[in-house]
């Protein structure tokens, strides 16, 4: 029985580990691993939004997630795995010697943050994000940011790079290549991770590095260096080709393999985000829009073809996803953060509290002002929120942005305004949902997946009332490394392609929330009230912008 | 030595008594007395805005407070009380009968709040309110709003009167006139409140009940009974003529003479308004302000004549501060109710908690907001409120809108937004200064007196910034009282007039906050950003109602 596949997810804090039935998709062991120098909060400055995590973090957790996992199941278990697949967060590139070794890894660079893997959050690269819009906007080229939603942001690969070399001297001079965190791990396993020898993620280099096979793969020399002259002679290390995700790497190396106490036959597949395998997870068809609702959202969508490029959405690639249909990326820059952020405000009061007392009182009280939120109707008050606490992804990135409270009476009681929130978080939801359809992109279903999607069914309900959809969610709290279990099982021959796998295997929906139709009619007018909002804010933002 | 005088301070909560030694503005003794029917909630209900009090409650409490304050005091210096002033909050009427008797003093009428006053914040009347605004909008004939700001408010005279006339037949026909309070409580002092002998409070008349001389005091028959027949009439059985508060109403009767321990030759002065004789109190002087803050403001400024109507200014009144000056009338209508607001939400995680501990905790927590809010520097993050919680008063009376908070971000923590909010109140301070200022009424002088004036240094020093004015605190916690006692003693014969009564009595300056100067710089510059907030928001609100 040779058909076990193990499904790695590496999240921001930790890299869970997933057994799994190739055949039925079950879930039959697992186990998580959190980092050890990020959870003492090592190489990060939050002030400075730096956020950096060591490599030896993964290579630690991997090991100890995996073998942890495996110690639950017999041994014919076991012997039985197949394939290993892996997603990552993303962008999180990595300076990398000529061995493909993360500088980090290194003695000499084992404790320079720059040496190590930015984390996607990291906002460190904001000046060299703005250069190369500039560049991108006026060199008269070909517009490289035209599949990324037209704007290039401080968490992607290059603004990072940039970022880098302009300030550490010392990894500008051993830095051979860069990898992404998801290029890097399978290659790792392999046993390969020379730069010229990687096979890169289609994923990370489609909707991050500005790689299009349109204009032969990454941009071209002369644009990357009138960015600035420390990008010259890069892309020449870089890579031309990228490669899908079920596209297998190559079998263990006998290092891991003794590590894992697995066989090296077992075949690595490729890395991609964990979004979009969450996505395959979860079961993603064309037009279906999948929802990763967490701190932020990360919203997956696949089309058979585009009508163009599809405005103000952050990335189009082919096979990002699915290989075979087009993957768009779309998100919202913080949603559960939102509740958590008046969570924390709510809290300011026990400051002083003893931690346990604090502790207790603060967990209960999301589901506390849930209760309570619940008993608020729609539009009984003139409360209205701006979803744009962490600025705005989709549709049309913007990170001046700033949230907004109005309506605000003596009246106005905390479940109020946490309701308020909540309906902000929707209509955020709504205006991605109604940018792909304005952009020929139909919608046809909404599958939401990850830690609020499972555990609220109250942000779910107004969800679904100001989407006025259904929204399936996924049974399996685990989609990400799911969806990575299915590439590992296509990549060791057990399916023919994904969506073969992906009938046996993604996720089942444990429910489906539907609209309430005459919640749905008041949110309507409600919304329609937010997009009045947030026009006059937001050009009051950008007119402060530009004095 | 006959040369005391009693201040009656009638607040929305307790009358205090202030025993003044008339010579010096010394305060020898004072009580306070709470309303006992008030303290229960008796008659209101707050979900709908109705507040109500019973005259029991003044009565009892004015016998109580006096016999408290003399009890301190020798029996020389009672005997040498030679008189009683008065002030109460406003527009809060009350129908009377034919012996000027407030109806809830009748048997049948002992438990209907509709037969109680009407206290100045009960909002039952908008329905009115806007009848009225209508009317004085279309008639065709005078404007009689054009001295109270253009917008004649639910709070007011007429508003009240003609809600109780529409949803109350039996006050309606056993009511023969209406009184203010102030117009009452002396009147019952002297023992003659028969309505056609009342002498009507100037100030009261002139802010509240569009009274005026140039249209020969009431507006016309021909108005009012165009804005319900069942005004029809009464008119007549109200006013022609006002007073100022220095003309002696006559002496206390041998009741009051005798209820209070007080010679039959004590005079008893005209009332007015708590803020205004509050100025007196505070030693207004020509275009200096006064403003009174609490949870609201009442801002108080007299000038000897004015360029003509000022814009937006609730109320141009001749004599009703000062006799012989113009006295204006501004106002924020939420101010410390603001911060309060904040408190009350941050304190939604210890609704559970028991009592002792939830007030223990919420007693700390606006100073340790403060203390925390005070090493925000301003400018140094996004966050701007709209001090709109509990509509606008002043400049530009707009009870439809509402506050706002933006600039949100997932680093917004509780002391940053506190800050803004009391920026918020600061800066709409400075518009109400402005708009005189622009009307061609200069403001020469702010003095500030009232709970937030005395008690929040932190307030008061983000209020001179903003305002890059000093402001002068009183040194006296009671003004208002003090400021009834003035008239006390101009009207007992102790001083010509009372600008000489002021040099003598009105309280001295407990100190001055001066403005930073470079802090005002910073002001002025967000001062703008939130006049181009305000405005977008209005616009905003006002576009809905128009919907």
């Amino acid at each position: 029985m040779s058909n076990y596949v193990i499904g790695l997810d590496f999240g921001s804090d930790s890299v869970r580990a997933l057994l799994v039935e190739a055949e039925t998709g079950a879930e039959l062991a697992g186990a998580v691993a959190a980092y050890p120098r990020w959870a003492r909060g090592l190489y990060c400055d939050p002030g400075r939004n730096q956020f950096r995590q060591h490599p030896l973090d993964y290579l630690e957790c991997l090991e100890q997630a995996v073998t942890a996992a495996l110690a639950d199941v017999s041994p014919e278990v076991r012997a039985g795995v197949v394939g290993i697949g892996i997603d990552t967060t993303g962008s999180t590139p990595c300076a990398v010697d000529a061995e493909g070794r993360p500088l980090a890894l290194r003695p000499e660079f084992a404790e320079d943050p720059d040496a190590m893997f930015i984390l996607w959050k990291d906002h460190t690269a904001l000046a060299e994000a703005d250069a190369i819009n500039q560049r991108a906007r006026n060199w008269g080229g070909i517009d490289y940011t035209k599949y990324e939603g037209g704007i290039y942001s401080s968490e992607w690969f290059w603004s990072k790079i940039l970022h880098i070399l302009r300030t550490n001297e010392a990894v500008r001079r051993a830095a051979v290549s860069w990898v992404e965190h998801c290029d890097w791990m399978g290659a790792e396993l392999v046993g390969e991770t020379r730069p010229e020898r990687l096979r890169r993620s289609r994923c990370a280099a489609g909707h991050k590095a500005m790689w299009h096979a349109s204009w032969g793969g990454l941009p071209a020399e002369e644009f990357l260096s009138g960015i600035d002259p420390l990008l010259s002679g890069l892309r020449a290390r870089l890579y031309d080709s990228t490669y899908t995700a079920e596209v297998p790497l190559g079998t263990l190396s006998e290092k891991w393999a003794k590590k894992l106490g697995l066989s090296t036959r077992v075949v690595v597949s490729g890395g991609a985000f964990d979004c979009h395998m969450g996505a395959v997870g979860a079961g993603i068809a064309p037009y279906s829009l999948v929802k990763v609702i967490g701190t932020s959202t990360c919203d997956v969508l696949v089309a058979p073809e585009l009508p163009g490029c599809v405005r103000g959405i952050c990335g189009q690639v082919d096979g990002s996803v699915v290989p075979g249909l087009v993957g768009l990326e779309a998100g919202q820059s913080a949603f559960g953060d939102i509740y958590a952020h008046f969570k924390q405000l709510l809290s300011w009061p026990l400051e002083h509290f003893a931690v346990a007392e604090k502790e207790a009182i603060l967990k209960r009280l999301l589901p506390q002002l849930e209760e309570a939120a619940a008993q608020v109707a729609p539009g009984s008050n003139r409360l209205l929120a701006l979803d744009w606490h962490n600025g705005r992804r989709t549709p049309d990135a913007n990170q001046k942005l700033t949230g907004a409270l109005f309506g605000l009476s003596l009246g106005s009681t905390a479940p109020m305004i946490f309701r308020a929130l909540v309906e902000s978080t929707a209509y955020g939801a709504r205006r991605i949902v109604e940018r792909f359809e304005s952009e020929g992109v139909p919608v046809r279903e909404v599958v939401a997946i990850g830690g609020i999607a499972v555990k609220s069914p109250f942000v779910m309900q107004i969800c679904a009332d100001v989407l006025n959809r259904p929204i399936k969610v996924a049974r399996s709290g685990q989609c990400c490394a799911l969806g990575a279990a299915i590439f590992a099982a296509v990549a060791a021959g057990l399916y023919p392609d994904v969506p073969e796998a992906m009938k046996k295997m993604s996720s089942p929906y444990a429910g489906i929330y539907e609209p309430d139709a005459e919640q749905a009619k008041i949110y309507d007018r409600l919304y329609r009230r937010y997009g009045r909002y947030a026009t006059a804010v937001e050009q009051l933002i950008m007119s402060e912008e530009e004095e």
